[in-house]
Parts: C-alpha cells; sequence; structure tokens
C-alpha cells in the first residue's frame, strides 16, 4: 500500500470501530425501551456481536501500527452527533433507526471498502455483515404497523428524517478526512461514478423502507 | 431431582439470567461514563460477556422446560430496585459496584449453587467467573485513589451503602421464593450454617474493599 492507501484504510477502520462503539451503546440503551423481556436480551445480544466487530477492528488497527483511540477520535463528534439528533423515543424508532440508519451506513461503507485492498477489504465486508438485527426489526415493525397502520406515517416520517442527518453527518467526515475523500474520488473515478453510487444507496435505501411496509 | 429442587434451580437459574441481563445494562451505561475510548470499550465488551452468560442460562432453563420470561419476572422487581438504589453518579462509582457489589452477589449465589446438583453447579460457577472485570476495576480504582487519595473516604462510604442495599434487596429476593429460602436452610443445616455462611460472605467482602484500596 502506498502511504496514502495506508492512510485511508486506517481512517475508514477507524470511523468504523467507532461506528461499532456507538452502535454498541445504541443498541444497548435501545434494548431497555423493549416491551418484552425476550426482546431486551435479543437486542442486548446484538450489542454484544458490535463489540466483537469493535474489536476485530482494533486488533487491525495495532497490526497497522496505528493507536486506536487516536485513530477513532477525529470521527467522535460527527458520529454522536447523528446520534444525538435522532434519539429514537420509541422501541419502534429504535428499530426503525437500526435497520434504516445501519443499513445506509453499512451500504456506504461497503462501497469504499470496495476500493480497499485485502486483507481490509475482506474485514470490512465481514463486520457490516448483519448481526441478525435486520430480521428482527422487520418482524417487529411488520407487526406493529399490522396491529396500528396509522403507525407508518410516523415512522415513515422518521425513516426520513434518518436519511437526512445521515447524509449531512457523512459529508462532515469525510469533509475532514482528505485521504478518504480522495480515496472516493479515486475509486469511483469521476463525478459520474459518484452519482452512481449515491444512486445504489439510495436504491438500496428504499428497498429496506418498502421491506418495512414505509413509504420511502 | 425432587419437584421442589427443580423449582429451586429454576428460580436460582431465573434470578442469575435476569441479573445477567441488568449486569448487561448497567455495564453498558457505565461504559458512557469511562474517560476514555478505551475504558469504554472495555466494559463493552465486559457487558458482551455477561450476554453470552444470560444465554447459556436461558437455554438451559428451556432445556428443564421453563419459560424464560416468566421465570426471570418475579425478581426484576427487587434487582432493578437494587440498581435504582444505587445508581453511580461517576465512573469511579460505577467500578466500585461492580467489583464490590456484583462480587458480594457473586459469592451469595455461589453459596446456593454448593447445594444443587450437577449440572446445574457446574454453569452456576461458570457463568459467575470474573469476566476481567476484577482486575480492570481494582487497577482503575487504585490508580485514581493513589493520584487523589481524598477520594477514598466517599468510595468507602459507597461500597458500605452498596452492601447495605444488597442485603435488602437479597432478603427481598428470598422471601418471596419459599423454594429458595428452603434450599439454603436444608443446604446450610440450621441457622448456624446460615450464621457461617454470612461470615464467609462477609469476609470476602472485606478482603474486595481492602484490595480497592478502601476501609470497609
Amino acid at each position: 500500500m502506498t502511504t496514502v492507501e495506508t492512510r485511508a484504510v486506517v481512517d475508514l477502520l477507524g470511523v468504523l470501530a467507532y461506528a461499532e462503539l456507538t452502535a454498541f451503546d445504541r443498541l444497548a440503551e435501545d434494548a431497555r425501551l423493549a416491551p418484552t423481556l425476550a426482546g431486551r436480551a435479543a437486542l442486548a445480544r446484538m450489542a454484544a456481536a458490535e463489540i466483537g466487530h469493535h474489536d476485530r477492528l482494533v486488533r487491525r488497527l495495532v497490526e497497522l501500527g496505528a493507536e486506536p483511540s487516536a485513530v477513532m477520535a477525529p470521527f467522535t463528534r460527527a458520529l454522536d452527533g447523528f446520534h444525538e439528533g435522532t434519539h429514537p423515543r420509541t422501541w419502534l424508532e429504535g428499530l426503525v433507526k437500526a435497520y434504516v440508519g445501519d443499513g445506509l451506513a453499512a451500504d456506504f461503507y461497503r462501497e469504499i471498502a470496495g476500493f480497499l485492498p485485502e486483507p481490509d477489504r475482506s474485514l470490512i465486508l465481514e463486520v457490516l455483515a448483519d448481526t441478525g438485527h435486520a430480521d428482527f426489526a422487520v418482524r417487529e415493525v411488520r407487526a406493529a404497523i399490522a396491529a396500528q397502520p396509522t403507525l407508518a406515517g410516523r415512522l415513515a416520517l422518521w425513516g426520513r428524517r434518518l436519511v437526512g442527518e445521515a447524509i449531512s453527518q457523512s459529508q462532515a467526515v469525510i469533509a475532514e478526512r482528505d485521504e478518504l475523500a480522495r480515496l472516493i474520488l479515486a475509486g469511483t473515478g469521476d463525478l459520474t461514478g459518484i452519482g452512481r453510487l449515491v444512486d445504489r444507496i439510495t436504491a438500496a435505501h428504499t428497498e429496506r423502507m418498502r421491506t418495512l411496509g414505509l413509504n420511502p
């Protein structure tokens, strides 16, 4: 790897490591909103899986000679800002956020990982693999909407708000990290390539909203 | 096992399963008080280990034909009450609670597990095994006191308050579950036996306070 490439890899591993730590926090917090002990344990279990991912990313950062805390630090503000700005008030909002928000973030990170050399590409794809949350969220949200169809409108609005916040925060992340921005530009080729990347992410998002039974 | 024994085993597995779920919650919450990202990840990792324990207990409950949520339900009030009554306000209070409070609870459950037949005795001893939290807490608390000796007095008071709350809540748990009370009485033999059990638990608690550098 060139130095610039290494820096971009370290940045991406760093933002992901911190993202997994905040995912843990958020799932642990949402677990307390669960209407049943089984739901609470299910979310706690998913939170635990995120910490396993965090540990793998941290180990790789150490292997690359990076100091994990220092590498994560530049991203704490943007990610904390996203979570503070999209604090779910209900169990269902938490599930929609986990499915729609994490799905969007994972798609974005996956696209960037595609530009990276091995073994980091595979590592990132593995830690982004779903930890069972998606199915669980879809099942619970669909069942809730089936029981009370008026929920759909409110949750759809919530889903759209999540996207808006996610976009503004990811722009903040990229703007602050030159190497990441260069990696994306080099990987996509040009502005048309970036446009196609955004189209793919948007299409996947629309699909996820429909899967939940929500108007995208 | 006799029916009474099975009921006592199920009760003990149930209270422990819920205790692990609350331990997860609490560690996840305390993680957010961590002064460093590394400390935050360390606590999140310990929280994740508790969920692994919870899952093992739940699997055993299912094996015994019990419905985990129903078995945990009678204990939620006492355990939630304990945690609400001893909400740490600082990172160090959280660590003292984890070390002193969890240590005390683990000793108590271990004593009861000694009265149980296999495989439940071993299962309980395994899930009660320390998840690395003890060493971590001792290191952090001792370092903090070394840097600021006046902390010791306040943290010692906190340690004593935890014991008081733990005793009153465990009495509430036992009072509500006849089979558990009978198991303890049968296991210890008589009131002298119960006295010795309390002495052992108290001695271990005193030792833990000293290890932290706190006046018991």
